[in-house]
């Protein structure tokens, strides 16, 4: 017998993963969750049938959502983390010791859940002391909140279902409050490459920028994410992700990592032409 | 009626795009040479069932091939291509007007001539006075020359099939001599994350840095190739691609590009730790 997972990445181009074995199936009020072993990617988690993370190279995408903004202030004391149920993220922002509180904001309990049980690599570090997490809408979360995070990381889905109000501008209007006056926020920022995430990088980015003096995108290749090309959005009151970069004082925390290095966070940030002239919206 | 070109990136991984039409299937004397044509990447070249070139991302490629090199050196005058039947790495050479000739080495006359017929986007410049196409094997091609290009690119297929020897340390040697005293080669590397290309990275970086003093690795982001992460190799006599780039000059000649531009030829040569890695073959 033969096992594929099938995804499409545009309605004319697929992807498909051998699968082992699926080892669980279910649906929670907001999505469905499944969770899939494979021998090229190890076990591997989708949301409505959309790859989240794959045990063989979600290093890349954790590594650069938490590395580069903690390598851009690395007094980042209060973090927010939006989304990211799997724990990836959390695990990252545990390796740093000078990070006392962690908010995990996760509208649905059962993908943590099922991380837990399945995921342990990206899940191990949610009992740590400093992690709270809250079973709450993002969006509702921020509203209430004022001048209290150095970072927020918005580690959403596709901004369709459940992680649709988290690509909106209320949304990021409450981040830029929610964050203190040296605040950073950091999000997954899809993909320039098919058009249907195209149109929504370019949306999002230009949402960004109405409210933050300082918006930059940067890049990683993540083979298992939609055309393998992903973006990121840097977003400060007053950091500049390049200029700022004290890389001596992140290569003496001595954090080993597989992806992310201090001449890589320079690199990230120079973008290909199509991708600058789609940020500044020249290919419309 | 659905018809789909599908490519296995590794034995459990398959990538598939929807093929509108078939527009040529043959058997030169070295490879099967297919050309079909797509709503998502428009015309499309495989050999031996692997995706060659696209007309949606050939810029990619082919801006990383040929603008680093002219970037970092922009006295070159005389260039060997080798491979590159299409047409598209000429194509890029000739917006140069210094570039006084251009030989290339294709040893399959028969994927210049489909692509002159079905790839004009890539075939155009072929008939350029300064281009001399030779239909040889570049590794025999090679031996007898010395002393006399300030470029060579290696815009081979993978090291299998008829590009084999196109990976051999004969090759490489045979290149060192084939270049002027501050000659540059550059060549397609594989790609670091499925295993088969891994491999095949490595040995080739291997090889090249036992002939040249200078040699470093850059990345671009190309989504129809296996992993969308792929790789080229820089080998000089005396060039440092980083600090020796004229960003100045290169601009000034206004050559426009969707892809190269020369903040990315900086941050291209920035790796992550796991390519770096295996480049120093600590994964092994």
């Amino acid at each position: 017998m033969e096992l594929w997972y099938t995804e499409e990445h545009s309605k004319d181009v697929r992807f498909s993963i051998r699968v082992d074995k699926q080892l669980y199936s279910g649906n929670s009020e907001y999505q469905k969750i499944d969770v899939m072993t494979s021998n090229e990617f190890g076990t591997f988690l989708t949301l409505d049938s959309l790859m989240m993370l794959t045990e063989k190279d979600e290093f890349i995408y954790h590594d650069m959502i938490v590395h580069v903004p903690m390598a851009t202030n690395p007094k980042i004391k209060k973090v927010l983390v939006i989304g990211g149920g799997d724990g990836g993220t959390v695990r990252e922002l545990t390796r740093y010791d000078t990070i006392e509180h962690i908010d995990l904001v996760e509208i649905d309990k059962l993908v943590v859940e099922v991380c837990k049980e399945f995921l342990p690599q990206t899940a191990c570090k949610l009992e740590d002391p400093r992690v709270t997490i809250h079973y709450k809408d993002g969006l509702r979360y921020v509203r209430a909140i004022e001048n209290e995070y150095d970072l927020i990381i918005v580690d959403s889905t596709d901004p369709f279902g459940p992680g649709e109000g988290l690509f909106t501008k209320e949304f990021y209007g409450n981040c830029f409050k929610a964050l203190k006056e040296d605040g950073i926020l950091v999000n997954q920022h899809e993909s320039p490459y098919y058009e249907n995430y195209a149109n929504s990088l370019r949306r999002a980015h230009e949402r960004i920028v109405e409210f933050f003096p300082i918006t930059r995108v940067y890049q990683a290749h993540i083979p298992t994410y939609p055309s393998g090309y992903w973006m990121f959005g840097f977003a400060s009151k007053v950091y500049d992700p390049v200029k700022d970069l004290n890389a001596e004082a992140w290569n003496q925390l001595g954090i080993k990592t597989k992806y992310y290095n201090t001449n890589l966070h320079k690199g990230c940030f120079a973008l290909p032409n199509y991708v600058k002239d789609l940020l500044e919206n020249k290919n419309e």
